[in-house]
């Protein structure tokens, strides 16, 4: 027996399909989520939504962020929120963005459409449990050191307040090889699939830490069967102010998931 | 040059001497922690800290359980913090409590005199802020998958705030290996007094999760120079609501802490 | 600069194409490698060579097994070899089988056409140097704790000798994870194909101890760009003198491999 | 019940006492291991052996060695171990040296007092094989990503051929932590005391990879119940011609070891 249970295939043996705004995640419906690390203003969020526009379905940025150094750019907080909601309104996507403590739940809630649990915070008990008490999906991101078994119990967390809206994202664990900033445990995907019935997604850009290992990473997550991918989309990587070297230009972005969708359509066609 | 600054030794290049109600913590001064794992009824705690009171320092004893899953005990929380208290009082010991969320900072720092942020929270920088934003003593434990960097640069974000009454705990990483419950990472002791000022005390219980392992890894962490020990104690570990497989006995406890004392003896003397 | 040379793309830019019989490797030659842990007995090696015939291109059976324990069952050893070579023989295709000491060398290289070096020997310098000096090829895993950049070193020690068929394989890495035997480093396929001209090919049954996680971690190798798939198959799993738990039944074998060839089919078509 | 038989506590509940020429390790008796990590020249030995005699059982330098990179030095083989047996002799001290070859077993015992397997070889098992069936104790060292388990059946490996002369030796795992070279697991001393009735060692250069973290993890080895201590001494760690920074210089090595000594007065004083 396993010691979640909300979020247990035996409680639940359907997929879960979670709404975000009217994007359908999870069940066969694959959801493809970008935009760029940080927030920096209202016409870069704008100008990046609408370059990935027809091939992303959420946008995402982040307003409030997690940095090891307090000396680090920490985010443009209820500003950037405001920039992410208006350029989601005007480009007609719902948007994602991290919520990194107790006190932001609700102002974060009440601009975007998604919130987002980062890795550093999956075992942050109580932010866990406050956005389970809100009715906003959550992006559960894995802890840099969590066992699968943690990731469930911590979305178990947020399903035990009364939110199962509740999405799954695998984005590297942290082992002995430093050439990639993480290692993406790809097996974590079917795994997951087999214990719980919440959606799976990857993050290939913090998974590696490397632009030019996105693509190959993304296919991988697809053909083993995720949910869908959050890719983080620069068009001036070498300006962005975090995160630059693991940013895809927009165009690459746009031919990446063109050649997911072709891998999709070939493994449906099954 | 590293990324972190008021915490560097460049900074601050004599040993900082952390005071917890009249306890002196680092350049010369070892602290001994003990207590249970979580505070159960006063009657407990009270007992407890009596059996530990003259070999121990500080009182510990948990309030808010951070626990992986959401249907194990939480802890007795403010209920427990006027226990611990009222224990600390009557024997005369200052206490230090985990605190697991912004919301409780201000509550738990008026019931005790050391704030803990558990190995789950070291990246909870809202958390770190917080703490770091009052005026208590803070203990603050590494990561499971945190390098040694990045405790000095959680560190720091307590210490931006204007708090550098900072001690740091080392408390075992997760590795591969599986007998122990994590790898005591004896080596970030004398790593980190070389880079930082702050005292660094270990917690051979959770370091190994097994009670027997307690001793030998003490001995190891003083020898090698620790500022201090914390040790879960329980005086029926069988019963114990939580970790009872990890605390030792409050007798032999006594007895580890003597051949603590003579073994610092030992080394001072040469 | 990197630390290895015969083995970088800088010394050979061209994807290197490895040939095993006449079967080639590399350079858009995908390869499936399939058949039982170990030989058992001369009927058992055949028939499941017989039901992988078509889905595969080499077969595979250990003769010499690397155990963990001295008192698990170590191979059938040139026994095994014979029961190998007939049935390659017998099917018309080429063989693979493990080598563990300098001393076998030259006795399994006149039974098979291609030696593979296993995880826990990657690092046996002197093994690496004794198959560098003979011509058949060189089927080198990836060793448990071994970073990227080790692997291709080794791979130099094979080539400074003079060979240099070498296939390097992937199969899983020890993290913190224990859902999983080990943990597929999928990553590792993309940067060994940047930093090096071998082709590199995919271990699945061994990076994650369970038959039912092959297909996917497969096909995520293969849209990865992986140059092909080592599998373990038998018969009657629950019989397999090691390695049942991870092996798959020959139906399912080929059913991976029809999904695999439409997958190629799929990203070729592009 | 553990895999393992005759390395275990169940199998032979006293400790073992092994002999290396007159130097007894285990059961109470420490021992010093000290020298250059290779044998450079008859000169550099006999005057490194000499700076050591009296605060080194044993003397150790390497005339094999395992290195990464097939093009970095590799050792003065026979030459080197002529050198390390005239500068034992003269001295008075019994030598060991690292075999890393089956081939070369025979020659290295006949010339030394003590074969050392290095961490790379834990697992080959033909070479485990090979020094079990000869008469010389050998020294067994961890591998980088062993568990415990493992180490104890690579000792068996040994053991079931008839040679019960092993000493372990835990000289650090690899995790994510880089600041140091590996991570020294000092609970593995009292684990594989509680395990085994085998005497149990720490290398704490290669542990740590940096010559001023040598004496910190030494004292804690020691306080930890380690048997003893292999250390790298050289007398110019910047000519040395390899792991130059993770050597003592003679006098520091002297100092260390009178303070080990003293700390073991203490400790048995109790």
């Amino acid at each position: 027996m396993y010691p979640f249970r909300l979020a247990s295939r035996d409680y639940h043996p359907a997929d879960s399909v979670i709404s975000v705004g009217d994007v359908l995640i999870g069940g066969g419906h694959r959801v493809y989520i970008a935009g760029p690390c940080s927030v920096e203003n209202p016409n870069q969020i704008e100008r990046i939504g609408r370059a990935v526009q027809g091939s992303a379905h959420i946008l995402r940025g982040g307003a409030y962020k997690p940095r090891t150094s307090p000396y680090s750019f920490q985010g443009l907080a209820e500003e950037g929120l405001k920039m992410l909601q208006a350029a989601g309104q005007l480009l007609g996507m719902p948007t994602v963005t991290e919520v990194v403590s107790t006190e932001d739940v609700e102002l974060v809630a009440s601009y975007v459409d998604m919130l987002q649990i980062g890795a550093r915070n999956m075992q942050n008990f109580a932010l866990l449990r406050k956005v389970g008490a809100q009715s906003k999906p959550v992006l559960l991101k894995r802890g840099m050191a969590a066992t699968i078994e943690e990731v469930l119990l911590s979305a178990e967390y947020i399903m035990a307040e009364g939110n199962s809206q509740v999405v799954l994202c695998e984005r590297g664990i942290r082992t002995f090889e430093t050439y990639t900033r993480n290692t993406l445990d790809i097996s974590a995907i079917p795994v997951l699939h087999r214990l719980t019935h919440l959606p799976v997604i990857v993050d290939p850009s913090h998974a590696s830490g490397k632009w030019n290992l996105v693509e190959p990473l993304a296919m991988a997550a697809i053909a083993c069967g995720a949910d869908g991918l959050m890719i983080e989309v620069h068009d001036e990587p070498d300006r962005a102010w975090s995160d630059g070297e693991q940013s895809l230009k927009p165009e690459r972005y746009r031919e990446l998931i063109r050649s997911v969708r072709r891998l999709v359509d070939c493994i449906e066609g099954e």
